[in-house]
């Protein structure tokens, strides 16, 4: 099938602002913009997604996978982002009927909600491909590459951040980089990214800033990609659902040090 | 109205796990607890939470109060949580009618999905009792609290703690402390506990380690509280909400530093 048409918009991710510090100072810092973005279906609105609007495409078509209302971006026609009307448009080559059903059970970030159990069936099939073995030196190498990125965050802090990594087994290469509001957000971003780009997760690393509840896990695994880093941890489901379909998972991994959760097995010390 | 009955329920915050740091020993960590909390208004399923289950009774009150289903806890009839079933069964008293149409617009965490505007409108109205006057004795006594604060942060990492403060204009006290694996879960929590215990935002202090995106500003204007202090920074779009409602708003509050980011006219230096 061809590939969507899709517009390129983004917009200045941070606003400067003028604080009072402790001190009594007026200080001008930036925070980071947060914008409204109605996501419409064949003219339908469907959700209104907070972004900090850096790939609001990839992030809508990342949000229609990740809550299984398409199942490839190219049931989609074309994703047209118009920020003057706070509005994504995408339309499908042959409608998403049970859209409107869907709607009513739809997952949402930060633990509110969740179509728990039908994931967990959907997942636990998934066969992950794992070479190359990711390893000690392409964790390393990858935390380097993430401390040196010039972020939203340093300047202005509020973001979480979320990448797909490719590595050989010795050095980790940045794909894809990005920040927003959510961490949901950005992961959403990212796989709609990939599907974009026609990347798969094969051997990938998917690193984030955010902490690895059920549903990033979950995440991780319906891009199909075996390796999971973070620079938080865990929590108890978010580690279960990790054990149960196969991924290997690394948290609190800062600088030089890491904790391996799961699947140590496929992860070359 | 009578206030409804309601059980005592929690579970165990964290969990001991087994994990292999970066020297490749093993070691043994505890990790937050995360569990699925189907929520069940006059026997009709409306949502699965994923929460720490510290409060899980105020979680479902509040949850119920932030998406406008419920206005005053005295609605309700009875609040039961059964953790072997994973599900809090809620009666009301009166039924709450447009609870499955309104189910589709449903507010959530992290940015993905709003009411924006109908919340703005709410909101916009409400008038804030701002004594005592919040001072930076008060502020700093807070931190000093929460610093102190036994948490399963310390032990677990992976959870957001929101706090609801009462302060005297010098001395702060935390009357209600809680910690869930999302930001808008404690939030919700504290909501809900202020209504279960009829405990005014009059006064208080709002206290969050969470972002202060437009989502999380918005809960805290709902409550009433006229003071909002965050460990992080806030969004452009909190930053607009809080200036239009005329809400005190603090961030990057740790130790002996913050920044006043709104309404500082209604804060004693």
């Amino acid at each position: 099938m061809a590939k969507p048409t899709i517009s390129n918009a983004r917009i200045a991710p941070t606003i400067p602002t003028t604080v009072i510090d402790h001190n009594g100072e007026t200080q001008q810092v930036e925070i980071a913009g947060e914008h409204a973005l109605g996501l419409y279906v064949d003219k339908h609105e469907l959700i209104t997604l907070m972004t900090l609007g850096q790939m609001p495409e990839a992030l809508a078509a990342g949000w229609l996978l990740s809550q299984r209302l398409i199942r490839d971006v190219n049931e989609l026609e074309e994703i047209q982002v118009d920020w003057e009307a706070g509005a994504v448009a995408v339309y499908t080559k042959n409608g998403i009927a049970p859209v409107l059903d869907e709607r009513r059970t739809v997952t949402s970030g930060c633990g509110q909600g969740t179509m728990f159990s039908r994931l967990m069936e959907e997942i636990e099939t998934v066969e992950f491909c794992r070479q190359p073995l990711f390893s000690a030196a392409a964790l390393l190498h990858l935390l380097q590459l993430i401390r040196q990125q010039e972020t939203i965050y340093k300047r202005a802090g509020a973001v979480h951040s979320c990448a797909l990594v490719a590595h050989d087994g010795h050095h980790a290469e940045l794909l894809c980089f990005v920040e927003d509001i959510g961490r949901h957000n950005a992961a959403d971003a990212i796989a709609g990214w990939m599907q974009l780009n026609e990347i798969s997760g094969d051997g990938k690393v998917f690193y984030t800033t955010g902490r690895l509840t059920s549903e990033m896990v979950i995440k991780c695994a319906q891009m199909r990609i075996p390796y999971l880093v973070s620079r938080s941890g865990t929590t108890a489901m978010g580690h279960q659902v990790a054990n149960a379909v196969g991924l290997t998972m690394l948290g609190r991994a800062i600088s030089q040090r890491y904790l391996i959760f799961s699947g140590a097995k496929h992860f070359n010390r």
